[in-house]
Formats: structure tokens, C-alpha cells, sequence
């Protein structure tokens, strides 16, 4: 495995794999890799000739009260971490690499960016967009992989990657989460024992959703309360907010029907911000 | 010449061109081809292998009250002015195919948008920027090819594929003149003959300013000063605006000194809006 720090040595690296006919996979990441991450790599090691994981911790998608400074980073365990998994190249490049002075070009996805998380993170997307992209410039991947649980943010890429007629197909992959259920993230580890041990109330709280509209519960606000009620049994969490929206537009709905359907939680647990979701399938 | 309409074709196609190793040079415009376009077209055809032409007018990039519905359009004659220069495919893509329902992707050069043109013209450069990079994505090319005439244009364009690692060279061409010394334009085509006459003014304005210069007159404000007196001599002319401008970062500059300088004219004959500029470039 070798580890790539500047951009114009990743670009040649893999228009040389892909000249050799070699099929490249991407899994950007912002590090602090869990088994979450390590799912993605293995995915698309079944799928591809050659693994590309980035790590990259993207100032752009931070708001100025967020955590950009003391985001985990540990470049080190990271790629012993993503070696374990048979990853080919880390891409791991300097903020200045991929942001030089006079850098001003950025992307929007209007409407999708600005509702759940974009909502309560205002620039976020606009962030994740203008890297992935910039990533997606480098590397040319035939395939590029990201987990369920930024699922605002896979519905985000896909948009993009279909308007402008990027060559990539974006693989998503089911979350991945520790015994008591709680969703793998990096700021997992932010979360003191207390929290920890009351952050599973959010996933309960999503399961909850499910087993509800297994017994014939449709309506949007009747399932909005019951997950909100499951929360406040927790006093250390605090919504931040409650989605039940249309898996492509982002839109809210009013009742479960015959579309796929997003439930998407934002919670805080001390100054830490959690995000889960799962997704409501029409039966066939 | 093949005459591709969609841009999954067009995909393939250039697809298969690189994977044959030829190198592939495109010409981007909204058709209405004229002898600018044409030497756009052969400076590719010297130094490619294939040059895609993409005939598009791009309603993204018209504001509401500007002339998208009667911009001229005439696929036949452009292809048939297309081949005597020996373009070998004209991608003419519908609106739906380059902007599907659903479309909410845009791209921003920030600053750089805003200057100039981009302040008469609100949302403009977000529209080229937005279009130059779909239809780069969808053709690959090795080079692309732009006229100094829309020289904000360039700028916004170098600027976007510098920052977002798009993996393409940008060759920007000498505007073309007509004998009168008028920058060759598609919307010359809405003058009245006798709009036509006043047209050559603009042109005359900035030659001006080169001899100021040489003669020794540094100061911007004396330099637009001497270009708004040229243009008043003729009535029919009414300025939109005159920049001089930092020909990277597009900021007003004091004085010549230097770095390389724009002067750019916007002006309004009647109700056709006509640019030029010239650029300055500090002696060796």
C-alpha cells in the first residue's frame, strides 16, 4: 500500500491504472477510519482491480462553531487500518494541495442542500460537493463508495454526479453499527461513557419507526412524535431535528406510501452531533 | 462530421477516441458560427487528433430578460460552416438532455463571477461555468478551446478547472475582427445597418487606451475617462461598463504597472449588448 500526499502524483498514478485497463474504486473519508469505513474498502475491493481510500479532513464542509479543529486525525493508524483491508493507495492531501491561495470555485446542489442537515449545517454540502468533486477530478474512479448513514449526503452525490455527467457510479452500503445498534462515526469518539451509554436511544428510536409502520402507522407527524417521545425518555440527547422525507428530493412527506422513504435523526449528546437514519421500502 | 444529439453517445464516443489514444480538442458555443468560432476550430484541428464542436445555447446562462428565445439558431448552416474547417463531430445536445427534471447542480466561481459582466449579468458565469463542465465531462477532451472575446469567460474558466483538478488544458484564442476592427459576435447579427456603423467605436475606444499607455498615461481613471469620451461621440452607443481589471482575480486596479491588465467594454447599441476587451501586458 502506498500513501499519496500529493494530488498531481494520485492523478498520474491512476490514469496509468486506468490505461493498464485497471478498475479503480474510491472510498473518500475523512479518517479516524472505524469499521464502518473498513466495510466500504472491503466492498469495493470485491468490486475493483485497485482501492483508492482518501483521507482528507475538508475545512469547506465545517461550519466556524464546528469541530474541523479537533475532528480526530491519525494518519498512521489509518493506513494500518485500511492495509488490513487490502486498500492499494491512501490519498492523504495537504488542506493547501487541494485548496491553493485563489481557490473560489464552488458547488451547489440547490434545494437537496439545504434541507435536514443542510438545514442546521449551512455550507455543508456545498463543501462535501466541492470536494468530492475535486477528489473525483484526481482519482477517476469507475466507482465511488459511501455508507447509509450520511444518507443527506449520498442522495447529495448522486444528484450531482447525474447532473454534471460525471463518469462514476456511486455504490452506497448499509450502515454499520456497533452491538447495542449505535451508527459507526468518527465522532463516536467525542462521547464520554455517560453519553455513550445513551446514544443508542437514537437508532432504538429509528427501529421503533419501523415496527410502527409494520402495524399500520403512516402518518408522518404520528411518527415524528413517537420518535420524538423515544428521544425525550433520554435527558442527555437533544433533537437537533426529525426527518421523514422522499429519498430522492428530500422533501417531506405526509404518510408512508408507495415511495421509498428517508427517517433521518440529528441529535446532540453534549456538545457531540449524531446523525442516523434508516430507509422505509414500499413492500412489493 | 457526425452530428451526435445525445450525450450518451457523445460519452461513448470520445470514450472510445481516447481509448484508441487519440488526442481530442473541443470547441464549445451556442452555434451561430461565425469566423471567431472557425479559427477557434482550426487552431484545434492543428493540434489534436479529433475536434468535437458542441452547439448549445445554454438557457442557464440568459437572465430573464435577456435575448435567450431569439438568440439565433441554425444547426444546418453550422454544421455545414463546421466542416470547411474539418470539425469531425458537432454535439447538439436538447435542453432535457443537458438538463434533465430534477436538475439542481450548479457551479460558482465566487468573486470572479460577480465582476464585470457578471454584475450586469446575474447568474450568468454560474451558467457557463455549470454547462463548460457537464459538456467537459461528457466529451473528456485533452484541450478546450475559448476566444479571448469573452475574456471574463476564460478567466471564470481557467479558474474553474485550476480548482476543481479538471483534467484538461484551456487554449483561449485572439479575438477575430471584422475589417472595421468590430469583435466578431453572434449578436452583431440583431444590429440595424445602421447600428452595424456606430458598432466599430467600442473597438476604436480600446485601441486608445494602448496608444495612452505607450504615450505614457498610467492611471485608470484617465484611461476610462478617455475610453467614456470615445464612446460618447457616438449617440447610439450607450455603455453598460468599462473595467480595468487584474487579469487573473478580475479587481479594479489603479494603474498600469506591472501585471498583465483587461480592459474590458460592455455597451448597449440599441438593445443588443455587445463586449470586447484588450489586454495589456507589461513590456519584457
Amino acid at each position: 500500500m502506498e500513501i499519496v500526499t500529493r494530488s498531481s502524483r494520485m492523478r498520474s498514478i491512476c490514469h496509468k491504472l486506468r490505461a493498464d485497463g485497471q478498475r479503480i474504486g474510491f472510498v473518500p473519508t475523512m479518517g479516524a477510519l472505524h469499521e464502518g469505513h473498513l466495510s466500504l474498502i472491503r466492498e469495493a475491493r470485491k468490486m475493483v482491480d485497485k482501492v483508492v481510500v482518501s483521507i482528507f479532513v475538508n475545512p469547506v464542509q465545517f461550519g466556524p462553531n464546528e469541530d474541523y479543529l479537533r475532528y480526530p486525525r491519525d494518519l498512521a493508524r489509518d493506513a494500518d487500518l485500511a492495509a488490513t483491508v487490502d486498500a492499494d493507495y491512501i490519498f492523504a492531501p495537504a488542506v493547501e494541495d487541494i485548496y491553493p491561495p485563489g481557490f473560489s470555485t464552488y458547488i451547489n446542489i440547490e434545494g437537496l442542500s439545504d434541507k435536514l442537515c443542510g438545514k442546521s449545517r449551512p455550507g455543508h454540502f456545498r463543501g462535501v460537493a466541492t470536494v468530492v468533486s475535486i477528489l473525483l477530478n484526481v482519482v477517476r474512479p469507475h466507482f465511488a463508495f459511501f455508507g447509509q448513514k450520511d444518507a443527506q449526503q449520498t442522495v447529495v452525490i448522486k444528484r450531482m454526479v447525474k447532473d454534471l455527467k460525471t463518469d462514476v457510479e456511486i455504490v452506497v452500503s448499509p450502515t454499520v453499527r456497533e452491538a447495542d445498534g449505535l451508527a459507526m462515526s468518527s465522532r463516536n469518539a467525542y462521547l464520554t461513557p455517560v453519553e455513550r451509554k445513551a446514544a443508542p436511544v437514537i437508532f432504538k428510536a429509528l427501529q421503533q419507526v419501523k415496527t410502527l409502520v409494520d402495524q399500520g402507522t403512516n402518518g408522518a407527524d404520528d411518527l415524528e412524535a413517537a420518535i420524538r417521545d423515544t428521544i425525550a425518555s433520554e435527558p442527555l440527547i437533544k433533537i437537533d431535528y426529525v426527518g421523514i422525507v422522499d429519498s430522492e428530493t428530500l422533501e417531506s412527506v405526509d404518510e408512508i406510501a408507495d415511495r421509498t422513504i428517508i427517517v433521518a435523526l440529528a441529535a446532540f449528546i453534549g456538545k457531540t452531533r449524531l446523525i442516523d437514519n434508516i430507509f422505509l421500502t414500499p413492500a412489493e
